[in-house]
């Protein structure tokens, strides 16, 4: 086993940089997407399918694995990638940001968090040490330590006294951590204060992560601010580490988040959008419900290479979705899984030829026209 | 386009029959199993996948597409081969078992049947021209004419007078069908009568089908009757038509059909069962959900090659199964389709081998092992 790198390869002059990250389980090139595989599934898709989609690195929630099936079934079977049969890179959260979005009866203290799981109502309790020991158990190539997602908005007392938890929880995620194949990346928090996420980039950075990754946004503030938090951040960060960008986004995000220098990206946004019938395309979103695609034999997109847009029309597409068909949210899920590494592969390559304002210019054009 | 043709190329002493049938979509060995694409979708499979799992023809269903999205939608994409991107041979029914088990205020006169559709309660009208021209746009390679499917239990006047009824219907289909490319299968009724029986396979065999089709079983009789009156069909069928045992049924029940000399069949079975988390085994059903199957690492079935198999645990398709993902539905159906492809293939050799009988001793004595 090969234990975890990242080269900076290239940075373009509008802060876009294209780099290369090692894992035991894999190389892949960023910018990056990584989409959310909840339970051990990206729901419906085979590995195979993933794979066509052009994925590398798929995400999967400690949370939900560590409530079921439990991460020492998933132990024996041989870590996630045995059990879910995923040979390329996978990257664990901590369980954190769910137990502060999906449980009720939450109890924070200096060692960790006492919640009710979401499924049965059980008392559970989770620390830094032990998101370390469910997180070593899945084996995921990089994992994240336990944080406490301020909640928004809070105030700037509470958001300090939060942001330091964190600091002190990563601390300690550092020292449990035993496994030496497993990078880990701290999590910058300070709420919606720029000043705040600068210092927290610092403490994080003091202590020494593999990476570091950006919590507690996109979590209901405008994208003005969310873009200003981001800028504060990564210009504290060191050049020769990936930058992580959590729960992020929608197409528009993830080119202004990688032109502001950040490497990786996970959001639900591909897969549940497909789900709810929202196709992604380089001119914007299609709604396949819609009536005017009763009858139309064009595929979602005339010129995607993927596996839905060769083989199926936007009327059968259409007459899935109506039919309540689970062939729509797979058929659409690879659509749109494609559409999202397309567009990091086309950031990687206009970094690469140094035009990253170019395929900026481009990206937005391409949204005036019709679907 | 080649036309439809039927090859019996042997037949055992035990009565079970291999035959070869020739569509316009390709060519495909009987005794064959038809998995149910309701509505043009095997719940969750594409092509490929159907494919990999050895399916060579599928059925979809008139009454469902006739209410959605409508046969001239259909019809103007291509029919349902380009509709659903299946290359492979088609059946569809005439619609009249759904309207007769789906539907409410149902009133049947000699023209036809009114009845309330299940989706949003209009009106409609089926009858044996309507039910054609349907099935023409559709464009399978073999149909079905309009039927009523007696209802289980029925007294004999009620069973004679429905059985002529769908005589007439059969014929006035004949006279109504205009593509010759597509073969229309006669369906025999008349209940639980054998007599019955016997006389509507003769009328039907009078008038002159391209195969024929036994209707109105599997409808809440009990074993012995079904297969009394199976037997009692296929003895006054002749020998160089095909005949489709229609929704049967149980892997045994296959078993027994075939060696009563039918050719045909399809069911909702493996694929409902599926997603039901009940796997079918060559040792009997396996119940995913239970809990000795947390950490069991093995495959579905240990020596069987289906992607499922191959790729995934007992453990994982439980956790699928227990964590709702739609995954769990697809693999499993996979499994299913898989084992009833290779039992239709397995038989098919049987026969070819002139050693039906010990083919029936393996499966029966095979099912007294543990899954």
């Amino acid at each position: 086993m090969t234990g975890f790198g990242f080269q900076l390869l290239k940075k373009d002059i509008s802060g876009a940089r294209l780099g290369r990250v090692t894992t035991p389980h894999g190389v892949f090139s960023t910018p990056v997407f990584m989409p959310v595989g909840t339970k051990a599934a990206i729901k419906g898709l085979t590995p195979e399918d993933l794979t066509g989609a052009g994925v590398e690195i798929i995400l999967s929630n400690t949370y939900h694995l560590y409530l079921r099936p439990g991460h020492e079934v998933i132990r024996e079977m041989g870590g996630l990638h045995g059990f879910m049969n995923w040979s390329g890179p996978i990257l664990t959260d901590s369980g954190g940001f769910q137990v502060f979005s999906l449980c009720k009866l939450r109890e924070i203290d200096e060692g960790g968090v006492w919640f009710n799981s979401h499924i049965d109502g059980a008392r559970c309790r989770l620390t830094p040490e032990l998101a370390m020991e469910i997180e070593e158990a899945l084996g995921a190539d990089i994992i994240m330590p336990l944080d406490e997602c301020t909640p928004y908005p809070a105030d700037r007392e509470y958001t300090i006294n939060s942001m330091n938890l964190t600091h002190r929880w990563a601390k300690r995620c550092k020292e449990a951590k035993r496994d030496a194949a497993q990078a880990l990346f701290g999590i910058v928090q300070g709420g919606m204060y720029a000043d705040l996420r600068r210092e927290s980039a610092g403490a994080l950075v003091d202590i020494g992560f593999d990476g570091y990754s950006i919590g507690g946004l996109s979590v209901g503030e405008d994208k003005g601010l969310m873009r200003e938090m981001v800028a504060a951040v990564v210009a504290c960060l060191p050049e020769e580490r990936p930058r992580y960008l959590m729960g992020v986004g929608a197409p528009e995000d993830l080119v202004f988040a990688v032109e502001a220098g950040v490497d990786m990206f996970d959001c639900v946004m591909p897969t549940r959008n497909a789900r709810n019938g929202t196709l992604f395309t380089r001119r914007g979103k299609l709604v396949i419900k819609n009536a005017q695609y009763e009858r139309d034999r064009r595929p979602v997109e005339e010129d995607c290479p993927c596996y839905t847009c060769r083989n199926c029309s936007r009327a059968y597409l259409r007459h899935l979705y109506m039919s309540g068909e689970m062939l729509s949210s797979r058929l659409n899920t690879i659509h749109n899984l494609f559409y999202y590494t397309s567009l990091m592969k086309e950031m990687q390559k206009a970094v690469s030829d140094g035009c990253f304002d170019e395929f900026k210019k481009r990206f937005y054009m391409a949204r005036e026209q019709p679907a």
